[in-house]
Protein backbone atom coordinates (compact mmCIF):
# COMPACT_ATOMS: atom_id res chain seq x y z
CA UNK A 1 0.00 0.00 0.00
CA UNK A 2 0.88 3.53 -1.01
CA UNK A 3 1.05 6.46 0.71
CA UNK A 4 -0.54 9.55 -1.23
CA UNK A 5 2.97 11.03 -0.40
CA UNK A 6 4.45 8.37 -2.75
CA UNK A 7 2.12 8.34 -5.18
CA UNK A 8 2.72 12.49 -5.62
CA UNK A 9 6.38 11.89 -5.71
CA UNK A 10 6.26 9.58 -8.30
CA UNK A 11 3.60 10.95 -10.34
CA UNK A 12 5.88 13.40 -10.44
CA UNK A 13 8.62 12.47 -11.92
CA UNK A 14 6.45 12.24 -15.00
CA UNK A 15 7.55 15.98 -15.39
CA UNK A 16 11.19 16.98 -16.55
CA UNK A 17 11.23 19.65 -13.99
CA UNK A 18 10.74 16.89 -11.03
CA UNK A 19 12.88 14.93 -12.12
CA UNK A 20 16.10 17.56 -12.43
CA UNK A 21 14.67 18.42 -8.75
CA UNK A 22 15.36 15.00 -7.42
CA UNK A 23 17.72 13.71 -9.94
CA UNK A 24 15.61 10.76 -9.86
CA UNK A 25 13.66 8.77 -12.91
CA UNK A 26 11.28 5.93 -13.63
CA UNK A 27 12.14 2.63 -15.39
CA UNK A 28 9.19 0.25 -16.38
CA UNK A 29 8.76 -3.30 -16.79
CA UNK A 30 11.32 -6.16 -16.17
CA UNK A 31 13.52 -5.74 -19.12
CA UNK A 32 14.36 -2.82 -18.60
CA UNK A 33 14.89 -3.20 -14.95
CA UNK A 34 17.42 -6.42 -15.50
CA UNK A 35 19.16 -3.97 -18.31
CA UNK A 36 19.52 -1.54 -15.06
CA UNK A 37 21.00 -3.29 -12.49
CA UNK A 38 24.15 -4.18 -13.82
CA UNK A 39 24.79 -0.73 -14.91
CA UNK A 40 26.40 2.15 -12.57
CA UNK A 41 23.07 3.77 -12.45
CA UNK A 42 22.08 3.43 -8.40
CA UNK A 43 18.20 1.75 -8.21
CA UNK A 44 16.32 3.79 -6.01
CA UNK A 45 12.76 1.40 -5.13
CA UNK A 46 11.15 -1.17 -6.91
CA UNK A 47 7.33 -0.80 -7.37
CA UNK A 48 6.04 -4.33 -8.21
CA UNK A 49 2.66 -6.63 -8.59
CA UNK A 50 2.41 -9.50 -6.37
CA UNK A 51 3.35 -12.10 -9.09
CA UNK A 52 7.11 -10.92 -9.60
CA UNK A 53 7.44 -11.17 -5.66
CA UNK A 54 9.42 -14.35 -6.31
CA UNK A 55 11.96 -12.50 -9.28
CA UNK A 56 12.54 -10.03 -6.57
CA UNK A 57 15.46 -11.72 -4.20
CA UNK A 58 17.60 -12.31 -7.59
CA UNK A 59 16.83 -9.06 -8.66
CA UNK A 60 18.18 -6.73 -6.16
CA UNK A 61 19.65 -6.08 -2.60
CA UNK A 62 19.85 -2.56 -1.08
CA UNK A 63 16.57 -1.89 -2.62
CA UNK A 64 13.35 -0.21 -1.49
CA UNK A 65 10.55 -2.92 -2.43
CA UNK A 66 6.97 -1.85 -2.81
CA UNK A 67 4.15 -4.08 -3.33
CA UNK A 68 1.30 -2.26 -5.15
CA UNK A 69 -2.11 -3.25 -6.77
CA UNK A 70 -2.98 -2.59 -10.26
CA UNK A 71 -4.82 0.48 -9.24
CA UNK A 72 -1.49 1.86 -7.27
CA UNK A 73 0.49 1.52 -10.41
CA UNK A 74 -1.81 2.46 -12.84
CA UNK A 75 -1.53 5.83 -10.96
CA UNK A 76 2.02 5.83 -10.53
CA UNK A 77 3.17 4.48 -14.04
CA UNK A 78 3.84 6.51 -17.19
CA UNK A 79 2.09 3.83 -19.67
CA UNK A 80 -1.60 3.12 -20.66
CA UNK A 81 -0.62 -0.40 -20.22
CA UNK A 82 1.97 -0.68 -17.21
CA UNK A 83 4.24 -3.54 -17.14
CA UNK A 84 3.86 -4.95 -14.00
CA UNK A 85 6.68 -3.67 -12.10
CA UNK A 86 8.45 -0.05 -11.91
CA UNK A 87 11.72 0.90 -10.26
CA UNK A 88 12.96 4.78 -9.62
CA UNK A 89 16.69 5.22 -11.23
CA UNK A 90 19.09 7.64 -9.94
CA UNK A 91 20.59 9.58 -12.57
CA UNK A 92 23.97 9.35 -12.46
CA UNK A 93 26.02 12.50 -11.15
CA UNK A 94 26.69 14.55 -14.55
CA UNK A 95 30.28 14.54 -15.62
CA UNK A 96 32.03 17.26 -17.44
CA UNK A 97 32.10 16.45 -20.99
CA UNK A 98 35.79 15.45 -21.75
CA UNK A 99 37.03 16.35 -25.32
CA UNK A 100 39.36 13.48 -24.65
CA UNK A 101 36.30 11.16 -24.68
CA UNK A 102 36.19 11.82 -28.47
CA UNK A 103 39.18 10.16 -29.74
CA UNK A 104 39.41 7.09 -31.64
CA UNK A 105 35.84 6.23 -31.87
CA UNK A 106 33.04 7.74 -33.03
CA UNK A 107 30.24 10.41 -31.24
CA UNK A 108 27.19 11.75 -31.97
CA UNK A 109 26.20 15.40 -31.88
CA UNK A 110 22.10 15.82 -31.21
CA UNK A 111 21.61 19.82 -31.84
CA UNK A 112 17.66 19.91 -30.79
CA UNK A 113 16.33 16.64 -31.37
CA UNK A 114 12.97 17.46 -29.95
CA UNK A 115 10.62 14.16 -30.21
CA UNK A 116 11.82 11.75 -26.73
CA UNK A 117 10.74 8.77 -29.48
CA UNK A 118 13.50 9.83 -31.41
CA UNK A 119 15.63 10.43 -29.05
CA UNK A 120 15.36 7.13 -27.49
CA UNK A 121 15.59 5.23 -30.79
CA UNK A 122 18.94 7.03 -31.44
CA UNK A 123 20.67 5.89 -28.02
CA UNK A 124 19.37 1.93 -29.02
CA UNK A 125 20.74 2.31 -32.33
CA UNK A 126 24.15 4.26 -31.31
CA UNK A 127 24.22 1.56 -28.93
CA UNK A 128 23.81 -1.59 -31.35
CA UNK A 129 26.52 0.06 -33.43
CA UNK A 130 28.74 0.70 -30.03
CA UNK A 131 28.73 4.38 -30.30
CA UNK A 132 29.34 5.27 -26.39
CA UNK A 133 28.96 9.03 -26.28
CA UNK A 134 25.74 11.33 -27.38
CA UNK A 135 26.35 15.48 -26.64
CA UNK A 136 22.82 16.64 -26.69
CA UNK A 137 22.23 20.59 -27.13
CA UNK A 138 20.84 21.81 -24.05
CA UNK A 139 16.96 21.92 -26.03
CA UNK A 140 17.45 18.17 -27.33
CA UNK A 141 14.52 16.13 -25.48
CA UNK A 142 15.18 15.25 -21.69
CA UNK A 143 16.63 11.61 -21.99
CA UNK A 144 15.10 10.43 -18.90
CA UNK A 145 11.54 11.04 -20.40
CA UNK A 146 9.34 8.23 -19.86
CA UNK A 147 9.28 8.29 -24.01
CA UNK A 148 12.94 8.18 -24.62
CA UNK A 149 13.13 5.47 -21.59
CA UNK A 150 10.74 3.23 -23.47
CA UNK A 151 12.51 3.67 -26.72
CA UNK A 152 16.11 3.44 -25.87
CA UNK A 153 14.92 -0.92 -25.13
CA UNK A 154 17.10 -0.94 -22.16
CA UNK A 155 20.13 0.49 -23.82
CA UNK A 156 20.58 3.55 -22.20
CA UNK A 157 23.16 2.42 -19.00
CA UNK A 158 25.61 1.65 -21.99
CA UNK A 159 25.44 5.27 -23.84
CA UNK A 160 27.12 8.03 -22.03
CA UNK A 161 24.75 11.05 -22.77
CA UNK A 162 25.88 14.56 -22.08
CA UNK A 163 23.78 17.87 -22.28
CA UNK A 164 26.59 20.82 -23.08
CA UNK A 165 26.36 24.14 -24.64
CA UNK A 166 27.26 22.57 -28.29
CA UNK A 167 28.73 26.39 -29.66
CA UNK A 168 31.47 25.47 -25.59
CA UNK A 169 32.07 22.08 -27.25
CA UNK A 170 32.32 22.52 -30.51
CA UNK A 171 35.08 24.68 -30.54
CA UNK A 172 37.36 22.05 -28.69
CA UNK A 173 36.63 18.86 -30.92
CA UNK A 174 39.72 17.51 -31.94
CA UNK A 175 38.53 14.77 -34.44
CA UNK A 176 36.72 15.64 -37.83
CA UNK A 177 33.25 17.29 -37.36
CA UNK A 178 30.55 15.63 -39.69
CA UNK A 179 27.12 16.96 -40.13
CA UNK A 180 24.21 15.18 -41.60
CA UNK A 181 22.41 17.37 -44.00
CA UNK A 182 20.39 17.65 -47.13
CA UNK A 183 23.53 19.53 -49.52
CA UNK A 184 26.64 17.80 -49.46
CA UNK A 185 29.09 14.80 -50.48
CA UNK A 186 26.91 11.91 -50.54
CA UNK A 187 27.37 9.28 -47.49
CA UNK A 188 27.83 6.35 -50.07
CA UNK A 189 31.80 8.06 -51.55
CA UNK A 190 32.41 9.75 -48.09
CA UNK A 191 35.38 7.67 -46.27
CA UNK A 192 34.53 8.12 -42.54
CA UNK A 193 37.33 7.37 -40.84
CA UNK A 194 38.23 5.70 -37.60
CA UNK A 195 37.31 8.81 -35.55
CA UNK A 196 34.81 11.72 -35.95
CA UNK A 197 31.52 13.56 -34.28
CA UNK A 198 28.99 13.32 -36.67
CA UNK A 199 25.83 16.27 -36.02
CA UNK A 200 22.09 15.21 -36.26
CA UNK A 201 19.44 18.83 -36.27
CA UNK A 202 15.80 18.81 -35.04
CA UNK A 203 12.97 17.42 -36.92
CA UNK A 204 12.10 20.24 -38.63
CA UNK A 205 14.64 23.09 -38.57
CA UNK A 206 17.65 20.82 -39.19
CA UNK A 207 21.34 21.38 -37.10
CA UNK A 208 21.61 25.05 -36.85
CA UNK A 209 23.24 28.15 -38.25
CA UNK A 210 25.61 28.50 -35.20
CA UNK A 211 26.59 24.89 -35.38
CA UNK A 212 27.16 24.15 -39.13
CA UNK A 213 29.38 26.58 -39.28
CA UNK A 214 32.03 23.91 -37.27
CA UNK A 215 31.14 21.25 -40.14
CA UNK A 216 33.88 20.10 -41.49
CA UNK A 217 32.24 17.12 -43.78
CA UNK A 218 28.92 18.07 -45.02
CA UNK A 219 27.53 14.90 -46.03
CA UNK A 220 23.73 14.05 -46.82
CA UNK A 221 22.22 10.57 -47.61
CA UNK A 222 20.99 10.44 -51.62
CA UNK A 223 17.44 11.00 -51.91
CA UNK A 224 15.95 8.86 -54.91
CA UNK A 225 11.92 9.36 -54.67
CA UNK A 226 9.67 12.11 -53.19
CA UNK A 227 9.89 12.50 -49.57
CA UNK A 228 10.94 15.76 -48.54
CA UNK A 229 13.43 14.42 -45.53
CA UNK A 230 14.23 11.12 -43.65
CA UNK A 231 13.42 11.09 -39.53
CA UNK A 232 16.34 12.12 -37.66
CA UNK A 233 16.65 8.72 -36.47
CA UNK A 234 16.64 6.91 -39.56
CA UNK A 235 19.46 8.96 -40.78
CA UNK A 236 20.84 8.49 -37.64
CA UNK A 237 20.93 4.63 -37.89
CA UNK A 238 21.79 4.78 -41.51
CA UNK A 239 24.83 7.18 -41.10
CA UNK A 240 25.85 4.74 -38.08
CA UNK A 241 25.17 1.67 -40.21
CA UNK A 242 28.19 3.90 -43.11
CA UNK A 243 30.88 4.84 -40.43
CA UNK A 244 30.51 1.03 -38.96
CA UNK A 245 30.41 -0.81 -42.41
CA UNK A 246 34.60 -0.73 -42.46
CA UNK A 247 35.01 -1.73 -38.78
CA UNK A 248 33.27 -4.82 -38.91
CA UNK B 1 -20.21 25.61 -37.09
CA UNK B 2 -20.17 21.59 -37.37
CA UNK B 3 -23.55 19.52 -36.61
CA UNK B 4 -23.18 16.68 -33.85
CA UNK B 5 -23.35 14.20 -36.44
CA UNK B 6 -20.81 16.07 -38.38
CA UNK B 7 -18.50 15.79 -35.18
CA UNK B 8 -19.07 12.38 -34.42
CA UNK B 9 -19.06 11.10 -37.59
CA UNK B 10 -15.50 12.31 -38.11
CA UNK B 11 -14.97 11.60 -34.52
CA UNK B 12 -15.64 7.87 -35.55
CA UNK B 13 -12.57 7.63 -38.23
CA UNK B 14 -10.62 8.10 -35.25
CA UNK B 15 -11.32 4.15 -35.21
CA UNK B 16 -10.17 1.75 -37.21
CA UNK B 17 -13.44 0.11 -37.58
CA UNK B 18 -15.25 3.04 -39.02
CA UNK B 19 -12.15 4.14 -41.16
CA UNK B 20 -12.85 0.63 -42.47
CA UNK B 21 -16.60 1.04 -42.75
CA UNK B 22 -16.96 4.46 -44.52
CA UNK B 23 -13.59 4.09 -46.90
CA UNK B 24 -12.67 6.96 -45.52
CA UNK B 25 -9.61 8.40 -43.49
CA UNK B 26 -8.30 11.95 -41.41
CA UNK B 27 -5.62 13.73 -42.70
CA UNK B 28 -3.82 16.87 -40.65
CA UNK B 29 -2.30 20.54 -41.28
CA UNK B 30 -1.48 22.42 -44.51
CA UNK B 31 1.59 20.09 -45.22
CA UNK B 32 -0.18 17.18 -45.80
CA UNK B 33 -3.27 18.27 -47.39
CA UNK B 34 -0.69 19.97 -49.91
CA UNK B 35 1.02 16.70 -50.79
CA UNK B 36 -2.85 14.79 -50.63
CA UNK B 37 -4.23 17.82 -53.25
CA UNK B 38 -2.03 16.64 -56.16
CA UNK B 39 -2.48 12.78 -55.84
CA UNK B 40 -4.43 10.29 -56.96
CA UNK B 41 -6.52 10.23 -53.81
CA UNK B 42 -10.13 11.78 -53.11
CA UNK B 43 -10.44 14.54 -50.69
CA UNK B 44 -14.17 14.31 -49.00
CA UNK B 45 -13.90 17.28 -47.19
CA UNK B 46 -11.80 20.51 -45.45
CA UNK B 47 -12.55 21.93 -41.79
CA UNK B 48 -10.40 25.11 -41.22
CA UNK B 49 -10.00 27.89 -39.21
CA UNK B 50 -10.59 30.83 -40.36
CA UNK B 51 -6.96 32.12 -40.86
CA UNK B 52 -6.81 29.55 -43.30
CA UNK B 53 -10.04 30.53 -45.62
CA UNK B 54 -7.72 32.91 -48.44
CA UNK B 55 -6.17 29.35 -48.43
CA UNK B 56 -8.75 27.33 -49.42
CA UNK B 57 -9.68 28.28 -52.89
CA UNK B 58 -5.97 27.31 -54.45
CA UNK B 59 -6.52 24.59 -52.77
CA UNK B 60 -9.22 22.38 -53.65
CA UNK B 61 -12.77 22.57 -55.90
CA UNK B 62 -15.15 20.23 -55.81
CA UNK B 63 -14.70 19.31 -52.17
CA UNK B 64 -16.91 20.25 -49.10
CA UNK B 65 -15.05 22.91 -47.09
CA UNK B 66 -16.12 23.81 -43.39
CA UNK B 67 -15.05 26.75 -41.11
CA UNK B 68 -14.77 25.65 -37.71
CA UNK B 69 -13.63 27.49 -34.78
CA UNK B 70 -11.26 26.11 -32.03
CA UNK B 71 -13.42 24.18 -30.14
CA UNK B 72 -14.98 22.28 -32.69
CA UNK B 73 -11.39 21.58 -34.43
CA UNK B 74 -10.06 19.83 -31.03
CA UNK B 75 -12.65 17.58 -31.06
CA UNK B 76 -12.26 16.68 -34.45
CA UNK B 77 -8.59 16.20 -34.43
CA UNK B 78 -6.85 13.42 -34.05
CA UNK B 79 -3.70 15.24 -31.93
CA UNK B 80 -3.22 16.86 -29.30
CA UNK B 81 -2.47 20.04 -30.76
CA UNK B 82 -4.40 20.65 -33.85
CA UNK B 83 -2.84 22.04 -36.58
CA UNK B 84 -5.72 24.54 -37.87
CA UNK B 85 -6.86 22.29 -40.93
CA UNK B 86 -8.05 19.08 -41.35
CA UNK B 87 -8.93 16.96 -43.82
CA UNK B 88 -11.30 14.00 -44.70
CA UNK B 89 -9.53 11.43 -47.86
CA UNK B 90 -11.11 9.20 -49.31
CA UNK B 91 -8.97 5.88 -49.32
CA UNK B 92 -8.52 4.18 -52.58
CA UNK B 93 -10.28 1.00 -53.86
CA UNK B 94 -7.72 -1.96 -53.15
CA UNK B 95 -6.28 -3.37 -55.76
CA UNK B 96 -5.65 -6.60 -55.69
CA UNK B 97 -1.70 -6.96 -55.55
CA UNK B 98 -0.07 -8.06 -59.17
CA UNK B 99 3.00 -10.12 -58.72
CA UNK B 100 4.32 -8.58 -61.61
CA UNK B 101 4.68 -4.69 -59.66
CA UNK B 102 7.71 -6.42 -58.06
CA UNK B 103 9.85 -6.59 -61.06
CA UNK B 104 12.37 -4.40 -61.81
CA UNK B 105 12.25 -2.46 -58.59
CA UNK B 106 12.99 -3.54 -55.08
CA UNK B 107 9.76 -3.21 -52.70
CA UNK B 108 9.58 -3.97 -48.99
CA UNK B 109 6.79 -6.57 -46.93
CA UNK B 110 6.25 -5.92 -43.38
CA UNK B 111 5.23 -8.93 -41.40
CA UNK B 112 2.89 -7.62 -37.99
CA UNK B 113 4.61 -4.36 -37.65
CA UNK B 114 2.22 -3.22 -34.87
CA UNK B 115 3.59 0.64 -34.22
CA UNK B 116 1.49 2.74 -36.60
CA UNK B 117 4.95 5.60 -36.06
CA UNK B 118 7.09 2.66 -37.27
CA UNK B 119 4.83 1.79 -40.06
CA UNK B 120 4.98 5.56 -40.91
CA UNK B 121 7.95 6.38 -40.61
CA UNK B 122 9.01 3.05 -43.13
CA UNK B 123 6.45 4.84 -45.50
CA UNK B 124 8.46 8.29 -45.53
CA UNK B 125 11.69 5.59 -45.58
CA UNK B 126 10.35 4.22 -48.96
CA UNK B 127 9.24 7.30 -50.26
CA UNK B 128 12.60 8.68 -50.05
CA UNK B 129 14.29 6.10 -51.39
CA UNK B 130 12.05 5.60 -54.59
CA UNK B 131 10.53 2.42 -53.33
CA UNK B 132 7.05 2.45 -54.74
CA UNK B 133 5.63 -0.94 -52.89
CA UNK B 134 4.81 -2.16 -49.27
CA UNK B 135 3.33 -5.54 -49.25
CA UNK B 136 1.22 -5.61 -45.63
CA UNK B 137 0.65 -8.39 -43.80
CA UNK B 138 -3.23 -8.12 -42.46
CA UNK B 139 -1.89 -8.15 -38.66
CA UNK B 140 0.43 -4.96 -40.31
CA UNK B 141 -0.50 -2.00 -38.65
CA UNK B 142 -2.96 0.68 -40.44
CA UNK B 143 -1.43 2.79 -43.00
CA UNK B 144 -4.81 5.21 -42.13
CA UNK B 145 -4.06 5.50 -38.48
CA UNK B 146 -3.41 9.38 -37.40
CA UNK B 147 -0.32 8.26 -36.01
CA UNK B 148 0.95 6.57 -39.17
CA UNK B 149 -0.27 9.66 -41.39
CA UNK B 150 1.62 11.66 -39.05
CA UNK B 151 4.87 10.14 -39.15
CA UNK B 152 4.34 9.35 -42.77
CA UNK B 153 4.97 13.47 -43.19
CA UNK B 154 2.93 12.95 -46.27
CA UNK B 155 4.58 10.37 -48.09
CA UNK B 156 1.51 7.98 -48.07
CA UNK B 157 -0.09 9.30 -51.76
CA UNK B 158 3.42 8.25 -53.19
CA UNK B 159 3.95 4.68 -52.23
CA UNK B 160 1.33 1.75 -52.73
CA UNK B 161 0.57 0.03 -49.60
CA UNK B 162 -1.16 -3.41 -49.97
CA UNK B 163 -2.54 -5.36 -47.10
CA UNK B 164 -2.58 -9.34 -47.96
CA UNK B 165 -2.23 -12.29 -47.00
CA UNK B 166 1.45 -13.29 -47.45
CA UNK B 167 1.08 -16.76 -47.20
CA UNK B 168 -1.07 -16.59 -50.91
CA UNK B 169 1.41 -13.65 -52.14
CA UNK B 170 5.09 -15.34 -51.25
CA UNK B 171 4.58 -18.03 -53.63
CA UNK B 172 3.88 -16.22 -56.75
CA UNK B 173 7.00 -13.62 -55.90
CA UNK B 174 9.72 -14.35 -59.18
CA UNK B 175 11.93 -11.93 -57.76
CA UNK B 176 14.69 -12.93 -54.73
CA UNK B 177 13.52 -12.81 -51.48
CA UNK B 178 15.35 -11.07 -48.79
CA UNK B 179 14.74 -10.89 -44.80
CA UNK B 180 16.31 -9.16 -42.48
CA UNK B 181 17.09 -11.33 -39.41
CA UNK B 182 19.57 -11.02 -36.52
CA UNK B 183 21.44 -14.14 -38.13
CA UNK B 184 22.13 -14.21 -41.55
CA UNK B 185 25.10 -12.79 -44.04
CA UNK B 186 26.19 -9.09 -43.23
CA UNK B 187 24.16 -6.67 -45.27
CA UNK B 188 28.05 -5.18 -46.10
CA UNK B 189 28.84 -8.60 -47.91
CA UNK B 190 25.43 -8.71 -49.69
CA UNK B 191 25.05 -7.89 -53.30
CA UNK B 192 21.37 -6.90 -53.44
CA UNK B 193 20.80 -6.45 -57.33
CA UNK B 194 18.21 -4.55 -59.16
CA UNK B 195 14.96 -6.35 -58.38
CA UNK B 196 14.04 -8.27 -54.77
CA UNK B 197 11.39 -8.39 -51.89
CA UNK B 198 12.63 -7.26 -48.59
CA UNK B 199 10.67 -8.75 -45.39
CA UNK B 200 10.96 -7.05 -42.14
CA UNK B 201 9.24 -8.08 -39.17
CA UNK B 202 6.93 -7.50 -35.61
CA UNK B 203 8.62 -5.04 -33.31
CA UNK B 204 9.03 -8.18 -30.51
CA UNK B 205 8.60 -11.38 -32.55
CA UNK B 206 10.85 -10.50 -35.76
CA UNK B 207 9.49 -12.74 -38.97
CA UNK B 208 6.93 -15.56 -38.20
CA UNK B 209 8.06 -18.99 -38.52
CA UNK B 210 5.95 -19.31 -42.05
CA UNK B 211 7.26 -16.53 -43.55
CA UNK B 212 10.53 -16.99 -42.51
CA UNK B 213 10.24 -20.69 -44.80
CA UNK B 214 10.50 -18.04 -48.22
CA UNK B 215 13.39 -16.08 -47.46
CA UNK B 216 16.28 -17.11 -49.59
CA UNK B 217 18.76 -14.57 -48.76
CA UNK B 218 18.83 -14.09 -44.95
CA UNK B 219 20.40 -10.90 -44.16
CA UNK B 220 21.37 -8.79 -40.99
CA UNK B 221 22.93 -5.77 -40.19
CA UNK B 222 25.87 -6.68 -37.88
CA UNK B 223 25.78 -5.98 -34.23
CA UNK B 224 29.40 -4.05 -32.89
CA UNK B 225 27.51 -3.17 -29.33
CA UNK B 226 25.46 -4.64 -27.06
CA UNK B 227 21.47 -3.67 -27.90
CA UNK B 228 19.41 -6.57 -28.28
CA UNK B 229 17.67 -6.10 -31.28
CA UNK B 230 17.08 -2.87 -33.68
CA UNK B 231 14.28 -0.44 -34.09
CA UNK B 232 12.08 -2.06 -37.21
CA UNK B 233 12.17 1.37 -39.19
CA UNK B 234 15.52 1.64 -38.59
CA UNK B 235 16.30 -1.60 -39.75
CA UNK B 236 14.23 -0.45 -42.72
CA UNK B 237 16.25 2.50 -43.39
CA UNK B 238 19.72 0.94 -42.97
CA UNK B 239 18.24 -1.98 -45.41
CA UNK B 240 16.49 1.00 -47.91
CA UNK B 241 19.93 2.71 -48.21
CA UNK B 242 22.10 -0.48 -48.31
CA UNK B 243 20.00 -1.44 -51.52
CA UNK B 244 19.95 1.67 -52.97
CA UNK B 245 23.90 2.52 -52.45
CA UNK B 246 24.57 1.01 -55.83
CA UNK B 247 21.79 2.69 -58.49
CA UNK B 248 23.17 6.19 -57.45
Amino acid sequence: MLSKSQISFIKSLHQKKYRKENGIFIIEGIKSILEFIPSNYQLHSIYYLAEYKSLLPTLASNIKLFEVNNAELDKISTLQAPQGILALVRQPKATPFNPELLKNCFSLMLDGVQDPGNLGTIIRTADWFGFKNIICSLNTADCYNPKTIQATMGSLPRVNIYYENLMEVLPKVKVPIYGALLEGKSIYQTNFGAEGLLILGNEGQGISGDVINFIQHPVTIPRIGKAESLNVAISAGIFCSEISRNII
